[in-house]
């Protein structure tokens, strides 16, 4: 409160995915390419309702499937184009892809122990580091909220994604990462005000009021 | 995801009261004991019937009117005990406590700008710092988290201290103050699961799906 002059406003809704047929049996999706499920469309129809008439000026995504049907499900309601943006793709989990987290935690103790506890010290085997996902998920960041100061944009992306990007949004270490989570089809919305354009507040996080009755048992517990 | 354990999960409902009357007339309030608004009473009643069916175990609430009223709301109708925690009220603004922003501006130009830019650097005149705040609202919140381990409870305060209580229960320093905030009757949730009673994880923040219609224009645009 208590801001006197007129401020410019950049909005972000971080959207994740709807629930993709690897999230209803617990598998680490990573990079492979799986699409909704019949669930995850209904709730990417019901979170494309909600925000048809935000104002929304575009929609980047993740060109991974789950995302972008998500994205294409918001942008055709809200009649706005939906841009694809490689470096919102979800982390690369190398060998863990297509495992369930009690398989990784038998086949690779140490490192998922490690990811467990103090996930910005592992790299993925095979795969991608935290540090490596910061790096492009925040150029892919710093180009679009650059690009659309004063906007209100929707970008969608993957749970690994989002807590990076809310983190680096707020100026916060990678080793928070645990720290918070997202729900399927979930809405979180950041905003800078004024001059302070990468001055990022969060508005509100995970916020799923538009899934009641489209909940999947799997999403809550994930959380 | 991933924990095959049984987990015994605590939860906090972080809750800020409703609108009060000198919210709506954009006034710094602290710990003067003002009631609240005709809207405000509304909103509560909106969170108590939301969280009626939750299982809440207990609501404990600052003194303050405007959080007691709120959190008598919530208690009734759940049928749990209210219990006042004097640790949990409002910042002592001091010498600005009935003051809207631009009077405070006027009058304490240096401290008003040490506020909106290093809050945890500034002692509000005749008022508190937000090294006292944390101090009192952690001793209450750490007392009351070990009382309910494995309990969902509700915990209704003020803006400020909710801030620095979200802080501290993720281990974030006081300078990351104003990186969030919280609309009136807004519900916040965060838990720890297992062992790591003291973990805690932000599961959404300022969930306001239960005041749809009654908003007031002042608590869209404090957030």
């Amino acid at each position: 409160m208590g801001e006197s002059v007129v401020a410019v406003t950049t909005q972000i809704f971080l959207i994740r995915h709807g629930e993709s047929e690897w999230n209803s049996s617990r598998r680490y999706t990573g990079q492979r390419d799986v699409p909704l499920s019949d669930l995850g469309k209904e709730q990417a129809q019901r979170l494309a309702e909600r925000l048809k008439d935000a104002g929304l000026a575009a929609v980047y995504t993740s060109p991974l499937r789950r995302a972008r049907e998500t994205a294409q499900a918001i942008g055709q309601l809200a009649r706005v184009p939906v841009i694809l943006e490689p470096g919102l793709k979800e982390i690369h989990h190398g060998l863990w892809e297509g495992l369930t987290a009690e398989q990784v935690s038998a086949q690779f103790p140490a490192e998922y122990a490690l990811w467990r506890t103090q996930p910005h010290r592992v790299t993925m085997p095979q795969g991608e580091s935290l540090a490596e996902v910061a790096a492009r998920a925040e150029a892919t960041w710093r180009r679009v909220v650059a690009e659309q100061r004063g906007s209100k944009i929707a970008v969608c992306s993957h749970d690994a994604v989002m807590r990076v990007l809310l983190l680096i949004a707020l100026g916060l270490a990678l080793e928070h990462f645990w720290k918070w989570g997202f729900g399927n089809a979930s809405l979180t919305v950041i905003e800078a005000r004024g001059d302070a354009a990468n001055d990022f507040r969060l508005v509100c996080l995970n916020d799923t009021a538009h899934l009641a009755g489209v909940y999947s048992e799997y999403a809550r517990q994930a959380l």
